[in-house]
């Protein structure tokens, strides 16, 4: 049961209901983060996200979002479950492989990412907003863990709902829910 | 040196000039959960955003915070230091040392917030709206440290810069800098 009173929807989306005033700027960070202009395509931005969500053990999270980036990976779906149940990082390009590296680093402590950590990405290819963008998702998916656990929002246990949530998130991406001035 | 080319600014104000398309909804973000509606006054949520600052070892985000924190609680500045140096949560209500008890499982994790915990909070007087801000500051700040440190912002060493800065957040806010259209 959730820490405090809630709307009976699954994780965030509870509590950008219940809390608009900062559900907007939560949401608004969200869209400019991972679908905004980057260098780095929507699936590779929700597979960084998933990917920090599951060391961050934030079951509602890391489902949502890896559903999300199966869809934006199309035939190369399988890679998102390599990555985040196996551990393995092979099929996915040296820069995606250094970027998640640096993902990793963040998810542990933002002090933790070297100047070798950063020479490994720019030797393969990585540019200054590649970089950045990588440092800011991981960053931000600390906080969002954390508010979705910290609050012990609801979470559904079948796959189905997490489908249906990835879909959604891959065609209409995160402001959407927002214009429509329904934060369900 | 900062691990991508950034303005010669501080710590995260480097990089909400460098990057204005999250770095608006960032700001918008610390400006609602500091200075926005809230039971919590924003001298208390500055001490809970240096207090997760300081223990995540984020040099910049804690100076500057605690220099905010300083300037709010006024006579009662003092207050600050001994939280932060001495760990000490003598001299703070009941509510504020269960909400920073709170705030510090967050910076752990999500899921080290108890039952318990939550329980202790309300017994203290601490309302749905006191543990949701709190659990979101510190979630919140989780992310800022880790932007700031996973870059490698520059960070001055001057305890007048932080002062500075200090009475600039505890007078103007968050906003003003976006609204004024200048993020430095």
């Amino acid at each position: 049961m959730p820490h405090i009173n809630l709307p009976e929807l699954p994780g965030i989306r509870a509590l950008l209901t219940a809390f608009p005033q900062t559900g907007r700027p939560l949401i608004e960070l969200a869209e400019a983060l991972l679908r905004g202009p980057s260098p780095l395509t929507p699936a590779e931005r929700e597979l960084i996200a998933a990917y920090v969500s599951s060391r961050n053990r934030c079951f509602f999270c890391t489902q949502s979002h890896a559903a999300a980036a199966r869809h934006l990976y199309g035939e190369q779906r399988d890679l998102v479950d390599r990555v985040l149940h196996n551990a393995s990082l092979t099929g996915l390009s040296p820069k995606m492989q250094a970027l998640l590296q640096i993902a990793a680093k963040v998810q542990a402590s933002g002090q933790h990412v070297s100047e070798a950590d950063i020479a490994q990405a720019r030797a393969a290819g990585a540019t200054d907003q590649d970089i950045h963008d990588t440092v800011l998702i991981a960053a931000a998916f600390c906080m969002y863990n954390r508010y979705v656990d910290g609050l012990a929002t609801w979470a559904p246990q079948d796959p189905k709902s997490y489908e249906d949530m990835g879909a959604e998130l891959a065609q209409r991406g995160y402001a959407s829910r927002y214009k429509s001035q329904s934060l369900t």
